[in-house]
């Protein structure tokens, strides 16, 4: 699939219809999310891709009811690091930095599959590090639900019915974006 | 160009000859960055485009040496954020996680342009805000080296010569990914 195209058709979806997650195709998207440039190529981040039932159900347990849609989604993906996992330069600490890039080239393979993948921070942390046995001290900043789009909304809120049918927008190039100076 | 060769192609190198950067390009590479995920869609990431002769060498001063060889860039892209600009979820912050999301897209499109896009760690960041008038408060993450690879190495120091024509390696599968349950 196209660069663009996948980043163009990357959106945080809702409605999921059931479909199998491969253990193939878990192996080829993390192969493409391992690529990402990282401080030192310390590759600071780890995914545990949970898809079994009980493990599943257990994650359900953590989120919090705003995000009770991905119940719905046939795998969500935990992303977690930790500071001593990476560089850190002077205050700058780089794990959670390089761990976005390598989650963003995650969820651009999981759309070249054609399926959604969308990153959530409504969960609660502790209980969804216990229940995947992940260490206290990592960071477990995301959980991505992963699943095939439903054209099927009636299951969705309101908000979130009208959500899924408008791509969000983005800030103008000069809101962001600057040359040779800040400007903002 | 494809998502995995885009991906493939990425690659830290540091043999640079002269090319003009044009602001059309600019405009392009930052529209596909700004299309990444970000937590409620804050948008948290500051691109400075340095590309103007005073500024880059402004800019240049503030490397360290072993990073010398990124004055031979055509453009050094300084990327910025702060805690402010996005979420805070109890004590998980997402700034710097979501600008790596941007980040990863922002380099994969000067890749798609043909352009090598070096993200840097080594550079003095009080120094560097000063420079571009990024303000004190922002988190200067990294410096990105962009420019037209060059077959010529002989001004890179020997280990860089080296690393020039070798594939940086990555974990095994195992060792970063795990199925329902972390296993680090």
């Amino acid at each position: 699939m196209e660069l663009k195209y996948a980043i163009s058709k990357r959106r945080a979806l809702r409605a999921f219809e059931p479909i199998e997650i491969l253990d193939e195709m878990i192996k080829e998207v993390a192969e493409t999310a391992v690529r990402a440039a990282s401080c030192a190529n310390k590759q600071p981040w780890r995914f545990v891709f949970v898809k079994g039932k009980e493990a599943l159900s257990k994650l359900h347990e953590t989120l919090v009811s705003r995000n009770y849609w991905a119940k719905d989604a046939s795998m969500l993906i935990a992303v977690s690091s930790k500071k001593e996992l990476d560089c850190v330069v002077g205050n700058r600490e780089y794990y959670l930095f390089d761990t976005g890039m390598a989650t963003a080239q995650l969820m651009l393979a999981i759309v070249e599959k054609g399926l959604v993948a969308h990153a959530m921070a409504g969960f609660n942390s502790e209980l969804a590090k216990k229940a995947l046995n992940i260490p206290e001290d990592m960071n477990l900043i995301t959980l991505i639900a992963v699943g095939k789009h439903s054209e099927d909304f009636s299951k969705l809120g309101k908000k979130h019915q009208e959500t899924e049918k408008i791509r969000s927008t983005r800030k103008p190039f000069e809101e962001y974006a600057y040359i040779d100076e800040f400007k903002g």
